[in-house]
């Protein structure tokens, strides 16, 4: 396996793919029945509920268009604070709904004072955020957010964009009191593209049977009334379901917790080699995310070049999102990967600096 | 492999399988365009297009969602006689269109003339029709419905499931003027459920510029602005794609009219044993698929024990769909079968009669 330090989609493990290759079976027999109700089961040990689990053939900005349809008939308080808060904004006005967004600079958190704030000036059906926005390698406190909500405007739905956070860096749903968690499989799940995972609190199950023009295909109605005959109302994506299956029960085995540690103790380490070496980060301290890293290009290095360089040694990084390319790049330490390939990458990166006289 | 008869998923050949075990690509690398490229340019030949073709993470249903969202502000003329015709109906009314059924009774035909009256009586943006109806093992005469449409009403754009035909029987789409033509990887392709693949016409793209609403996931103006770079909007199904990728070569090896004819071969074989057997088909002579056929239980067999006798041998056959359980039962010819899988199937579905005393 050569290593990727791309935030997705991940490097997966050599028995995850292999999962894949099994025969497939017909998504209505009881064998097949009885794998989607494990996955399902599991699953919810990775969002800290005790709710269901949608899995959809999606990806997780299928799920993002799920939550505005299913949750809210009107207005939406759209936190933006990177490309994935922005592109949630979009998906909710692209259909329809009415988009209220509390911005804060890329790099800076959003705040539970300023969410508090905007709850104040006006009622919203849903707020999104996004847990841990890739685009900035930012960690949005969602715990404080949410209890900021919970006490200026309770009846408002928490809705969770955890695409890449979730199996990486705790958040718990139930606890904190969150409406809708959402995932994909690609990043610290270290699976395959192409499934989606959506958890969804008792009382926006409720909501969403008050919510018109939901939709067939993301319908949460339709989805739990399948889900409760261990099927979905479309063909399930059967191959990444096996995948899935396999890959929760190594999950699980390494322990969620361990899990969690190993993912701050890379981003601990890659966090320390770039202040060292000079440059910045683009998140502000306290807010740094724990699976993937920004690092702003302070010697003005060519980020293209960085990654020939490392194809070289059969390893990748990623270059900054959308408008950031060239002015940052991004390692993410996520999924399968261990502190020794940390190390490798670094070292190599090292090298790189060195050959361009910057160290 | 064990082979199934049943109407999707069908079995999938061991090497394309396997394709999807290869390495994941990040997606939004040149090796992963190149792959996307290629397979999205082989797929227009499975539908006789020289116009574009959507490769979304979804199973058809999505895609007969993407139809009635991106083509119809308003109004849909909606075709139905069996399942999933139904399914496109509810899909347009869960998005808030307006919509009006032709129906048939299921085992007929949607006529030319029936649709040619309707569309006399009132003016459709868009009719949905459903090439090859699974759930009752008919065909639709989809060149002379699209003939009527092109000569009563030339603005109504013809929207085409073909989840269980495309690439075993034949739809020509630009000879037959469609606007929209949709399938899934899971049934005549022969690969794991989990993709979607969707031809729109240049005119459809012009029509959806203007309807509102369209959403995200499955905006067909997002699709194509990715499209033209190779990529999708949302991370697509990385390891679905390797098999696609690989499967349409296998596909354009065997040539689509060996293929055809091969689908059609079993197809007779299934049909005249029926019939010599005492059963009738549901469809009506003429409008008879050519992929799965069905049969009705005359001699009042127990599908489920039929199948537990059939499990055996390591072969299953399909149910009756939903209301049409246990009143008939569904043998599918297609994907990688062969005509010796299939005298396999009815050499021991007669000694399953023998026991039962019915031959």
């Amino acid at each position: 396996m050569s290593p990727m330090f791309v935030p997705g989609p991940v490097d997966v493990a050599e028995d995850v793919l292999q999962a894949q290759a099994r025969p497939i079976l017909p998504h209505r027999s009881p064998e097949f029945e009885t794998i989607f109700h494990r996955a399902e089961q599991k699953a919810r040990k990775l969002f800290y509920t005790q709710y269901r689990v949608f899995i959809t053939a999606s990806s997780g900005t299928g799920l993002q268009e799920a939550a505005v349809r299913n949750l809210a008939k009107e207005k939406v308080l759209a936190c933006v604070n990177g490309a994935f808060g922005k592109r949630w904004a979009e998906v909710a006005e692209t259909n329809g709904k009415k988009v209220t967004r509390l911005e804060a600079e890329w790099g800076q958190p959003i705040t539970p004072e300023a969410v508090a704030e905007a709850l104040k000036q006006d009622h919203y059906e849903i707020i999104t955020v996004v847990h841990n926005e890739t685009s900035v390698g930012l960690e949005n406190p969602i715990k404080d957010i949410a209890a900021v909500v919970h006490e200026v405007s309770p009846d408002t739905l928490i809705c969770v964009d955890a695409v890449s956070s979730l199996g990486g860096a705790k958040l718990e749903m139930d606890a904190w009191g969150l409406d809708m968690v959402l995932t994909s499989s690609q990043k610290c799940l270290a699976l395959p593209p192409g499934l989606a995972l959506g958890a969804v609190s008792d009382r926006a199950m409720e909501r969403a049977k008050d919510v018109p023009n939901r939709g067939w295909y993301f319908d949460f109605i339709r989805l739990e009334k399948h889900r409760l005959k261990d099927s979905t109302p479309a063909t399930p994506a059967v191959s990444l379901v096996y995948a899935l299956d396999y890959q929760l029960d190594r999950i699980l085995k390494e322990g969620l917790e361990n899990r969690f540690a190993r993912h701050e103790a890379m981003a601990k380490r890659v966090r320390s080699w770039a202040l060292d070496r000079g440059f910045k980060l683009l998140a502000a301290e306290g807010y740094r995310s724990k699976t993937v890293t920004s690092i702003v290009n302070e010697h003005g290095l060519d980020v293209n070049e960085i990654n020939e360089f490392l194809l070289k040694r059969d390893m990748r990084i990623a270059n900054g999102y959308g408008a950031l390319k060239g002015k940052t790049f991004r390692i993410a330490h996520m999924g399968e990967l261990q502190m020794s390939d940390i190390d490798t990458l670094l070292a190599a990166l090292d090298e790189f600096l060195q050959q361009k006289g910057v160290l």
